[in-house]
Parts: C-alpha cells; sequence; structure tokens
C-alpha cells in the first residue's frame, strides 16, 4: 500500500470478546510498536473494550513499566479487561466523539467476529464524521473461525492443551476400562469444530484416543453415537470421545436442549451441557460407565500449554497492526498468510473488516474423514505447527507376557 | 530395623486405583532399585494391579529398553495399567499360591487406601501360608488421603493442576465479569479438601481467586452458599468458587442427589456432579450467569504441570520400597517423613499396611479458615513446597486512568 504522511495523536487499544492465552502477547505487540512510532504520542487502553471507550475508562499504557508490559508475554487472558457488548445506534458515533476530543487517531482492536464488526463500525462513523481515524482489527479467537486469515492467534495455544490434556486424560482411562470405559472430554469453539479437531493431534497410532470427534459442522445422531462407542469399547476396552460444546441433531436441535434444567431469574431456559447430556445417554442406553471432563476455560487460559508459535504470531498481528495504521491503513483486520513451501511460516496481510465481521468460517469437509467422526491427514497437517513444539511423547511398555 | 539375609527371588510390582500424573516414577523407582540388587532376580509387571496377578498378566519388565524405563518418568497413568477390584476371599491365597509358584518373594503395591487393603490381606495370607513374601505398599493418591505419611505422591502434581488452573481460568472471570460474573470449578479428591485447598495455593492477595473453597469436611449449606457467592459478586464483580467432588449437607445428603438424572442400565440412581447442580442454583436463585470448569483427570494426568518435587518423591518411596523389602521388612508401607526445619525435605519411614488401609486423613481443622471456604497459613505452609517449582507470576496492569 502507499506510505502517507502519518497522522499525530494517540493509540487507543481494546481488548474484545473470549479472552485467550496470548491475547496479552498481541496488546504487547501493539505497544513496542507504538513506542517505536514517532507518529503515536500518547498509548491508551480502553477497560473492558469499547465499554471502556464509551464510559471514559482509559488508561495510560505508557505508565506502565517495562517490566509489567514484558511480563504480560507471559499473562493469559485480557489485562485491560474484555467485553460481549453489542453496540447501540448511537455508540459508534460516541467513541468517535472521543476520540476526537482526546486527539485518538488510531483505534486497534483485539478480537473475533463480533469485535470486528464493533471496529466495522466505528471505522465507518469516522469516515461518516470525516474524522481520521485509523482502525485496525487485530484478530484474535480460540474458534479458530474468522474468515480469510489462514487461522487465528489464541487458537494455536488452546488446540496445544486440548490436544495434550486429551493425550493425557486418555491414558487414565485406557489404565481402568474395567472402571469406567467411557470418556467424553467437552471441547470449546463455538460452532465450528477447529479445537474439537485438535485433539487429534496427539494421535500416534489409528487407535490411539480420542476415537470419536463430534464437531457441529456434523448433524450429530444419537443412534450412531451410541452404536460406535459401543463398537469402540467391544474392540479397545475402551472409549474417547470428544464432542464439541454445540451440537445439533439433524433437526437442528441442540443437544441438552431437551433436558428439564428450568429456566434463570431472566426466565431463559437453562440448557444443559452436551457432555453431561452425552455421558448419561452411555450410561443409561449403553449401560457402560461413562465420565466427563469438560475443561471449560482451562482450555483457553492456560499459561503452561502455550503455544510458543502461537505467541509470537500473537505478537507479530499486534505490531503490524500498529505499523499499518501508522501508514494509513484503516478499515482492516491483519491477517497470517500462510507461505508456501515445507517449512511451516506466515506472514501478515490485509482483509477488510466488513468482510470479517459475523461471519465464520467452519471446518472444510476435507478436513473431515468419510464418517465425520475423524480427522485427516490434511487437518492434523494444517493444525499441527500452530501448536508450537511437538507434543511430549508418552513411553508405552512393550508388555511381554512371562 | 534389622538386615535379614536377602531372600533369593523375583519382585511383582502392580499399580492400583486413580492413576497419578507421577506413579510411573513410582514403578521406575522400584525397577531401578530391583536392577541394582543381587537378591532380585526376575522384575515382573501385574497388569492391572491385582487383576493381572489373578489372572496371570505378568510382563517382563527386564525386557524392556532402559530408554522406555527412563521415559515413564515423564508418562502419566499407570503404565502396568490399574484397577479397582476388591479381594474376594480366596484371592489372597490365590496370589500367595501363584508367588509361591514363580518363586516371587517380593511383592510391591502401588496404591492408596484400599490397594493398602488389598496388599495387607496377600501379606497375611502370605504369613498363614509359610510363604515368606515381602509385601511393601507404596503411596500414590491425588486425594492426599492416606495415614501417618506426610503427604502421598501424586497429590503434588494434582495439586500444582489445580493451583495453576485455577490462577488461569479464573482470570477469565475477572476479565469479563458483565459476561458470566460466577465460576465455579469442581476439584477431585474423594471425601477430603486436600486438593480443593490446594486451589488457594496461587493466590497473592485476599481478593484473588478462589473467592470460595467447599470442601466435604465440612457440611454444605446452600443459603450460605448463595449469599457468600452474591456478596462476593457484590464486593469485586466476579466470584469463583471451588468445590470439592463430594458435597452433603447437615442431613448428609450428597449435593447433587436429589436431581432427577434417572438410573443406569444396572439400577444404580445417575448422581449430578456437584459443579452442575451448584452453577444451575446460582443461575436459578441468583440471577447471576454461571459457567463451570470440571476437568476431571485432565487434573491427575497433566505431563505439563507435574510437579518436580513430587515426580522425585514418587521415585524415592518407590526405590525404597524395594529396599526395604530386600531387606526383610513386610506388611508396611513406605511413608513419606517432613523434615524439621525451614528448608522443605522429606525422608521415608514405614506404617503398617494395617493402619493405612481403608482409613482416610481428613483436612485438620487448623488448616481451614473460621468460615470454612478460605485455606489457612498453616495449609499453604503446609503444600506449597508439594507443588515444585513456584508458580508463574501474572503480570497485572496499573491501570492509571488518564
Amino acid at each position: 500500500m502507499a506510505m502517507q504522511q502519518a497522522e499525530q495523536g494517540h493509540v487507543l487499544i481494546g481488548q474484545s470478546g473470549g479472552p485467550t492465552a496470548v491475547i496479552n502477547a498481541s496488546l504487547v505487540g501493539a505497544i513496542h510498536e507504538a513506542q517505536r512510532l514517532d507518529a503515536v504520542q500518547g498509548i491508551y487502553g480502553a477497560l473492558n473494550g469499547i465499554e471502556g471507550a464509551l464510559h471514559r475508562r482509559i488508561i495510560d499504557l505508557r505508565r506502565e513499566s517495562a517490566a509489567t508490559i514484558d511480563a504480560l508475554l507471559h499473562t493469559p487472558s485480557a489485562a485491560l479487561g474484555s467485553c460481549r457488548y453489542k453496540l447501540q445506534p448511537d455508540d459508534p458515533a460516541r467513541v468517535v466523539d472521543l476520540c476526537r476530543e482526546l486527539n485518538i487517531r488510531y483505534f486497534l482492536y483485539i478480537g473475533g467476529n463480533d469485535s470486528a464488526d464493533t471496529a466495522h463500525q466505528i471505522a465507518q462513523a469516522a469516515a461518516e464524521m470525516h474524522y481520521e481515524l485509523r482502525v485496525i482489527g487485530i484478530p484474535k479467537t480460540i474458534d479458530n473461525d474468522l474468515p480469510i486469515t489462514d487461522h487465528c492467534p489464541g487458537y494455536g495455544s488452546a488446540a496445544r492443551f486440548i490436544a495434550a490434556a486429551t493425550q493425557d486424560s486418555a491414558r487414565c482411562t485406557e489404565a481402568m476400562p474395567s472402571h469406567y470405559p467411557v470418556k467424553i472430554i467437552e471441547v470449546m469453539g463455538r460452532y465450528a469444530g477447529w479445537l474439537a479437531g485438535a485433539a487429534a493431534l496427539g494421535k500416534r497410532t489409528p487407535d490411539d484416543a480420542p476415537h470419536l470427534i463430534y464437531v457441529p459442522e456434523r448433524p450429530f445422531d444419537p443412534a450412531q453415537f451410541l452404536s460406535a462407542v459401543r463398537a469402540t469399547v467391544r474392540r479397545l476396552g475402551y472409549c474417547v470421545v470428544i464432542v464439541a460444546e454445540h451440537l445439533a441433531d439433524a433437526s437442528g436441535k441442540q443437544i441438552g436442549e431437551d433436558q428439564a434444567q428450568g429456566k434463570d431469574a431472566f426466565g431463559h431456559t437453562l440448557v444443559e451441557g452436551v457432555a453431561q447430556t452425552l455421558t448419561r445417554m452411555v450410561n443409561k442406553e449403553l449401560g457402560l460407565r461413562a465420565r466427563f471432563d469438560k475443561p471449560g476455560d482451562m482450555q483457553r487460559m492456560s499459561t503452561a500449554l502455550i503455544s510458543r508459535t502461537d505467541r509470537e504470531e500473537a505478537y507479530q498481528v499486534g505490531r503490524m497492526a500498529m505499523r499499518y495504521a501508522v501508514r494509513g491503513v484503516t478499515g482492516k483486520m491483519v491477517t497470517l498468510v500462510r507461505a508456501a513451501g515445507p517449512r511451516y511460516a506466515c506472514e501478515t496481510g490485509l482483509a477488510d473488516l466488513a468482510a470479517i465481521a459475523n461471519s465464520q468460517k467452519l471446518l472444510p469437509p476435507a478436513y473431515l474423514d468419510a464418517a465425520g467422526t475423524g480427522m485427516t491427514p490434511a487437518f492434523l497437517e494444517y493444525a499441527r505447527p500452530l501448536i508450537g513444539d511437538p507434543l511430549p511423547q508418552h513411553a508405552m511398555l512393550r508388555g511381554e507376557l512371562i
């Protein structure tokens, strides 16, 4: 793109949506780059994302020590606080008014699909209001469901957690098949199966766990599920099943929806989790003892299982967002572009925020096997470099009987 | 103890009960020591604990490579397979018959309370049958509920997982209080609160998560729980609660018991998990959105969060068990004895298997605060050295408003 005269002013950075283990690395990348650039004066952080911009809860990131900023590289979750806030009609103009008043010329917003929509609306409002504000989205989501970008910072670390924890936890079921032969592990990922699929990254042989993976991209068939679990237990003595947090049957009914959980204080129906529903189903219908692991937020927050590649890329997209903004780019999200060739490498690119906003990228059919319950080599090749260092290899005894 | 003439013969080693992240380190310690000792000829492993001894599923551990044995130090779960099997009346004699037939003179059994009972019964049967068999128990349980020993190998690593994962996961709730202000984390530990209490090891200030810890040692009062959660949310904006997997109210009724989960194929009532029950309770009664994390077997299997201290101690109790057995000791379990003094150190000792069998050590009152929902400095001082290296410190922004 053409270099433009850098606009002198402050930068405002916000974090939005579900936090990840490396969302702060993007913040640090943006701060480090801002510190380097003459065009950037104040480096401000909006507390709890756009809510902070709307309620003037803005902090001065130049007042933080270099040691604190560096330590954020190893600190999971959003250091500025995050939010899930749907913009009201006059909110974008309010944000632009604030920027004008404070001489904020750069607005960097770290988030997923909804956050890209927020950033897009603010970019539009600034254009309509003739205020020169450069708005750049920085991708972040463990769900890996943003279009255009090769993958999303945050995904690699969550994928590493799920791959490692599945490998570890499955050994427990394998060691005691007569006790609990069936284990179900519930994995996040919204309406995409990217993270559920990552559970397969620890498999070394076809009989290794996980044996069945159920992703939102395919309708869930309870009869097929029960029959596949029973067949696996008959064949191997145990069965480890990965289920995505959102599964629906062919009619579109969400699994767990018909459980009588009552309503919350606002009258919303309480939906039971997928893992709970399916664990009970296995107990009741198959007479096989089943348990579930539901790591919940642990899977996206684990300091111990951060992927180095993911952290480095999260840093880079933050850094590049600041650089692009000063070059005059606006209304774009930074993307990761995988280089061709045998060795994994990524560069950054740009995509229109409008094309990212409220859109989602699902697993392509080529990443799921014919049965729809296993991942193909193409998926494993795609995902393996994202989790960083190779997973630890468990030792297996040869087990020669005397 | 007096040194006795070492009996020439083979050693049989078994693993039993819920696996841990370091149960294999005890196996490796025993193998390494056996390899060193002239009195020990064959080094045998019973597959799936006592079930392997009863069904002659016994492997030759001298046929495994040194590299495989060493790699077991970093491999969670029971490499020999485990079991939960209650001895039938003629089982102990069958095991002794097998030992006599194969010239097994040493029987080492790695496990918790129930496994100590199994080992005790076999030691008794050997004495009654006038077969010289040295039976030694090697302690293992994430529950940390064995009496006499200072603590149990396996606990330190599970405690490290729970402390780190709580610290990490809580940051997610803290970052987005308007989304889900209440998080409940369900922790294992059978009928003791040792592991639930370990969640407090990551706290740096009194207001850090976890804010409330519910352990089995105290009757659970739903009204107190709801009121404490509401008060914490009012004060801090969010609340992270640790709940042990078994909680009962003052009348002894288990939390989750009255949920209509139906029966399994054997007619056993399906009990809902504590976290699920309490999450729904918070949603319904307080109108606060709540979620739960239930790491399940992940908490006892995590390779990434093994405590180095725990692994080293697990290795030592395995090594010492073999050494004690060759010295003529029988009917004992190896214990860990904490040395007095400012620096943490443990030696090994011995306790009667009969005193360990089917007994459990609960949290002493001095380890719980007055409200019964927080851990005292005495507990933290006890537990901190067991989790090994210090936990990573999260960075916190000063957050000076502009």
